[in-house]
């Protein structure tokens, strides 16, 4: 059985590999984004559920591991069209690839990696290599009906709680989900196992989403990466906006609307204020409780597995890894 | 054995019908530009080659029918995409879908269009889908190599006339080559047919792209769609303008390179200029050559397949009509 460290440390040397493979192929410039998206770095949270789930059925993870990298790069080109979509400039404290190369390099090489995920996903040579295509091809659907839903939220003030956790559900926990259930696929496991591991990636992934928006206001400057209050700056319709909104009363509601309307406005006080209201509202206890949920939510149907609890332990450690409750 | 007409008409009226099932899916701004996309029509070349290369084996071609959607609509991805990085703003005489929607909407809903591409190929449920698939996805690679090759040509005045060639086999003809491997597969038939029918498709498409280049600049405006001079507008390195800078005199090649560089012009002045140089350097006669060239030699690998005349007759219709040889 593998930890996470051993599984973080393998996937990392594999992509470095699969990274500096791309390195003399031609057009350069169609491999040169691709090599600097894969080098950057980041969690690695997909490939590594997916090498946790598939090895708790089997330990010849080399058989899992180009559908584990696969996943990271097609999470990868969500991100180079996302950066696009939302002109964002800095992704891990680097320039975003359309910023350090070009538009069009972002749009085209992220195509390629899109095609690149199918090609690497087709190394796994199983007897299960159809359902897995098939759950991947679903998955990145609905990961870009997430972001459509998303972009739309831009433009609304009246989201609800439930279209915000749907639109979460499809951009972001679908895919953990997905990588926990291809995990299982790739070692021939039963459907129902398959189905609960997808079930935990849902609810594993939304109170990780939650918790995303709660650190982006509320966080640690040197442990988030990103700046902390981005969300507040850009207006993102985040569980926190939300429910202010739908909290306040009509007067704190007008002041928090007055913030979102401004267009002139020093950075920092905006952030200063719509926290002060957020505080005001028990915002931050409210998010930090529907994150408890929904993380007690994925513990319980880890649980159900048919699996000893011994050889759950590195998925618990991960969970509790990527929700920052290390004891 | 069904003919090109008939396989038109199916394919017509399928992609009518697969277009009308996108009105009710949300989110619908995610889902209307594809709709659009399919519905504004074009010569359905490639879906219509996978069944007339499927249908030399079997006469159930439903069961083909999915994968020839899934082609068709990468293309249409393909093109949401290139028309972005083209900045081109009008496609088959309609608004380009980053023209009549957003950028964001043509990046995004083109993701979602390669993705569907692949859920539509999972429809054909045939032995050799994983086939399949490994083939489509090195195409959509090899389609990105040729885009980004084109792109780069474009800060260049020193391509040659083979570099152009691979660039067109890229970006144009390895799909028209996939759709007719892809349905010899579909049908079972042999590696070596299916290779055949693959070089055919090579041939065939550098021979209809090498065509285009030479209606952009000498064809009738009336049929062609586009407007005429396109490529002179916008110093596309084309067959025809790469080999008018090879074989030019110094003195033409330094007027050619003028307009070329010249940002202010009459639009219809550069155009009659470029083309009184290319009918001075005989480019017209000079690319037909190429074309009729690559035209036998699909005609001639066509022939090489051990099939039976009168059976590879619809293939030969398709071929003329869209090299417009119609007698």
């Amino acid at each position: 059985m593998y930890s996470v460290e051993e599984l973080q440390k393998i996937v990392n040397t594999e992509i470095k590999n699969r990274a500096e493979e791309l390195k003399g192929i031609n057009p350069a410039d169609l491999y040169a984004p691709i090599k600097y998206s894969l080098e950057i770095g980041g969690k690695r949270l997909r490939p590594i559920l997916l090498l946790l789930s598939y090895n708790l059925f089997s330990n010849e993870i080399e058989k899992a591991i180009p559908s584990a990298i696969a996943i990271e790069v097609f999470h990868n080109f969500t991100l180079l069209h996302d950066d696009i979509m939302d002109k964002a400039e800095v992704r891990r404290n680097q320039p975003t690839v359309h910023e350090k190369f070009d538009e069009n390099s972002a749009i085209l090489s992220g195509d390629a990696m899109a095609f690149l995920a199918y090609k690497f996903l087709l190394e796994s040579k199983t007897s299960q290599l159809v359902d897995v295509i098939d759950l991947f091809s679903k998955t990145a659907i609905e990961v870009c009906e997430g972001q459509q839903y998303d972009m739309d939220f831009e433009n609304r003030l009246d989201v609800t709680e439930l279209e915000y956790l749907e639109m979460i559900r499809l951009k972001t926990a679908v895919l953990l989900a997905c990588s926990l259930k291809a995990g299982a696929l790739l070692a021939n496991a039963s459907g129902e196992t398959g189905d609960l591991l997808y079930e935990y990636g849902i609810n594993l992934g939304l109170a990780f989403q939650l918790q995303d928006d709660l650190l982006d206001s509320f966080g640690d400057q040197k442990t988030f990466g990103k700046r902390i209050g981005g969300d507040i700056l850009s207006n993102k319709k985040t569980y926190l906006l939300i429910n202010a909104l739908e909290n306040a009363t009509p007067k704190v509601k007008d002041e928090l609307l007055n913030w979102i309307e401004k267009t002139e406005f020093i950075p920092e006080n905006k952030i200063k204020a719509v926290k002060k209201i957020y505080t005001q509202l028990n915002i931050k206890e409210l998010t930090q409780k529907k994150v408890d949920y929904y993380f007690q939510k994925s513990t319980q149907i880890l649980q159900k597995l048919p699996i000893a609890e011994n050889k759950l332990q590195p998925l618990f450690v991960l969970g509790n890894q990527i929700l920052k409750r290390e004891n």
